[in-house]
């Protein structure tokens, strides 16, 4: 079987930075684009240099890194109307950036042209063309044509004459952009092909660039390039304005995994995956989407005693594919529908599945936890205490003597909505007590509890709160109800969860809190 | 044009509860219900009732409920091996849900039949046929086939018997999984077609069941539907095992506004989708995801200088479809605002909407506390509050003056885990101060803020809190960020939910509260 190299064209750090609350530092995106060619992502869209200073320092650093085979482009708009090429501001960014690749958009939409940039049908075709031919002296062009597809419907003659513009100026590559992000596969694969039939005596290869307005990017990506386009242009996590770009992740893994007849990126394994996706979550500063296909936290996690029954016993017949081929892995969520098999799934770490008696013991504990309202498929880290104080190989690292916060709306002096908390712990010998105030009680909590604790153990300093979370369990008796909190922990190299339940809210997030410093100890004494 | 009419079947209650994090409470899912069944859909799948007490109380509750022409599901499995249909547990779970509609799942794939329940494979086919015989004497049946489009690929002829033999017991819809979430559009269409030609000649339907791994569930389903399935199953965002379900949102947003022929929630408008995604969110106390297509809060969010100019100038040239048709809204400046008409439809039965003065005020203050991390999708009493209080007609029946709560682990006598309130209000020209203790926090201020109004508002012995939950709203800041607290209560007659936000849960759980009493003694003056 003949098999087709598909480009992949990466917009992480110009598409991407379209999305709301993405902004990246320059060394932010220096980063990326070395991760992204280490992945062997063929072309790498570094900004758009018009546009700021950053993107062109950005241009110039970018030359010093060593990117292998990837190409790294300049993002950039057709010229404007009334100047020569060699004198528009934007043509003149894109030759100073001096990448391999310069990538100019422009409007393939005759009501786009005519209503919102003012200019006439033709006119639009001149600027096409000359600044594509511009371009084209000192770099490989890929032309972006927008609103392709919704052009295409509105007047197919004239959307074909702009790209036809392009490719008579010499682009390498026309990518044909939805730019709304509303079209069907079947409108993508339709259009692809008469365009491929319209270009064909041009050397000159069709790209596309999909938005994930109607939930359909990773399949108009993959409808495109069956229909003929040899490139696919996204972001790394679907990052971008609105609902996003096409997801680079999940149509590579796509192409390379479960379609016939496609090379990309190379022949690189997809083992890096995961660890790309979640580099670009944290460097972005945005929170993981755990639900994500393929590199997402639950996207290979499994609840439910029979389902995990089945996991075990034959995995592939509940896994789409090996999670470990995109270098993710399997979970298994301990869960209110849980039986024992999650239980020997989740022990077997610890080494301790041939001891029936102990696993019992650890089942039965934790049926009786459930039962008070706890639940460990959020909260790996208590259940992992649990284990192994079940087995008996943890000794904890500190004891509480007594707490207890302080709360209200006036303090003596007036002052508004303040918390107070003391602690007195036990530490060794000696017994340690503090006080602290805090935005709420548990802030208060936590910040006297590493006053307490954070002579004795420093690396707690490292250690910080990602989310907090409260759920009533039983929600039948109201305030009196049991509620259950659940605290995420970072160190920036961890994740971990831990749980507290209790009548008392104070009390739950007092439990959860404890367990969070007590794993991160033995996180850093190698106990796990 | 002839129109087809295609089914919603949601599964949000059942499947979406195999999402990680995801529970309801007993009353979640009868909310769930109700809302599922204004928005027009055809069938809703409650629960497991073999599996726990609350789908058993659940389906008993639900009887109560008005639900139009929805019609409730109750899931299951396939009989047992070696036992009777008449004398399983499952079915018997099935028939005393006594829902009009039962759905059973059975094994499609002779690997999961011989390997997994360690059955024959004409065992098997007696096992479906006789449970859906068995179903089938008091309710319509919904045939699940497990694991269809991968046991088709590797047996097509076993595959298609297992159907056959539900169809032949009576089945009324066959619903084909793809269980594992990893199948192509193209695959869903070929083999849909396939089981359409094999079971022409019986009185069924088809229906198809996705999962989200590969990023194609909306297209599946749509492919699916272009293939003649009559019926989507799927979730409320999409919510659900791994990489989720089947998104509803998104498939019934396609179907009714993309895709011609269909017809779909007895033509009913889509206005009301956003409300639903955000309520099906808070309910389960999972974060709403912005970039979501259709109801995010950036679906229709516009960045940047020209963009903006052009969606005011021409906004289709931006957006696939108008935002109103589903209930969202263009976002051109940044603001947190989530459903202007959202708040405008909220505010008619206020009869406000005439002095557009008002409304004006109303909205710039609803966006000013959503910037402080209020949202008032699930706290329709708040917001009336706030209705009132800006048009200047709410007298508040008592005034704060202060409170405090004192919690630990220790009283002075040594009981663990005590909370202590104190609270002091003024009623008309008296001041009432009076303390209590309670089991946490919010329930000791609870108690005490009865103690303190009881004698003057005998009514509020009815009230009683049903649900309380807590969320971070800026998880960056750990602890020290903003608490939002959602509090549901009841009087057995209405059901009213408030919010309160604030750095410290104290506070935020006193705000709550104090709307939750407010909100019931408007409604015993009439006043709502």
């Amino acid at each position: 079987m003949t098999t087709r190299q598909i480009a992949i064209y990466d917009t992480t750090l110009r598409d991407g930075t379209q999305g709301e609350g993405v902004s990246f530092s320059l060394q932010d995106k220096l980063n990326i684009c070395q991760r992204l060619a280490e992945m062997g992502v063929d072309f790498i869209e570094g900004g758009y240099p018009l546009s700021n200073e950053k993107d062109v320092a950005f241009f110039e650093q970018v030359r010093e890194l060593d990117l292998g085979k990837s190409l790294v482009c300049a993002f950039g708009m057709t010229r404007r109307r009334g100047i020569a090429a060699e004198a528009d501001p934007g043509m003149l960014a894109l030759a100073r950036a001096a990448t391999p690749v310069c990538t100019v958009v422009g409007k393939s939409w005759d009501f786009q042209v005519t209503e919102i940039i003012n200019a006439g049908l033709d006119e639009n075709l001149q600027m096409i063309g000359e600044s594509v031919e511009f371009l084209a002296r000192s770099s490989q062009v890929v032309y972006d044509a927008e609103h392709f597809f919704d052009g295409y419907k509105a007047n197919p003659n004239y959307s074909l004459s702009t790209v036809l513009a392009a490719a008579q100026a010499g682009a390498k590559w026309l990518s044909l952009c939805d730019t709304n992000g509303g079209s069907l596969p079947s409108e993508i694969l339709k259009t692809v092909r008469a365009v491929a039939e319209a270009t064909k005596k041009y050397d000159l290869q069709l790209a596309i660039h999909c938005h994930n307005d109607g939930d359909l990017a990773t399949a108009n990506s993959l409808a495109a390039v069956q229909a003929g386009c040899n490139q696919v242009q996204g972001t790394i996590n679907g990052i971008g304005e609105r609902c996003g770009n096409a997801d680079l992740i999940a149509v590579i893994a796509n192409l390379a995994l479960k379609l016939d007849g496609y090379q990309l990126l190379g022949g690189r394994s997809l083992e890096q995956l995961t660890e790309l996706s979640r580099y670009v979550y944290e460097t972005a500063n945005l929170q993981l989407r755990n639900s994500q296909p393929f590199v997402g936290q639950s996207a290979f996690a499994h609840k439910g005693g029979m389902h995990v029954h089945a996991v075990n016993k034959a995995a592939h017949t509940y896994e789409h594919l090996d999670p470990s081929l995109v270098g993710n892995e399997r979970r298994i969520l301990v869960s209110e529908l849980s039986g024992r098999s999650n239980i020997i799934a989740l022990t077997t770490k610890h080494n301790l599945q041939s001891d029936r008696k102990l696993m019992d013991q650890i089942l039965a504990e934790v049926v009786s936890q459930e039962n008070c309202g706890y639940q460990y498929e959020a909260a790996e880290a208590s259940f992992d205490l649990l284990v192994k104080r079940s087995a008996g190989s943890f000794t904890p690292h500190f004891e509480t003597i007594k707490y207890r916060i302080v709360s209200g709306d006036r303090d003596v002096l007036g002052h508004q909505a303040f918390a107070e908390a003391i602690i007195k712990l036990r530490v060794g010998d000696s017994e340690i007590f503090e006080a602290a105030e805090g935005h709420g009680p548990v802030n208060a909590l936590d910040s006297a509890l590493r006053k307490c604790l954070g002579s004795v153990f420093p690396s707690l300093e490292k250690m910080y709160l990602v989310d907090y979370k409260v759920r009533v369990v039983n929600g039948e008796a109201g305030t009196a109800a049991r509620i259950r909190v659940n605290i995420e922990s970072s160190d920036r190299e961890h994740v971990w969860r831990t749980i507290g339940v209790s009548e008392n809210i104070i009390e739950a997030s007092w439990l959860a809190l404890v367990d969070a410093v007590e794993y991160k100890l033995l996180l850093d004494e190698g106990h796990l």
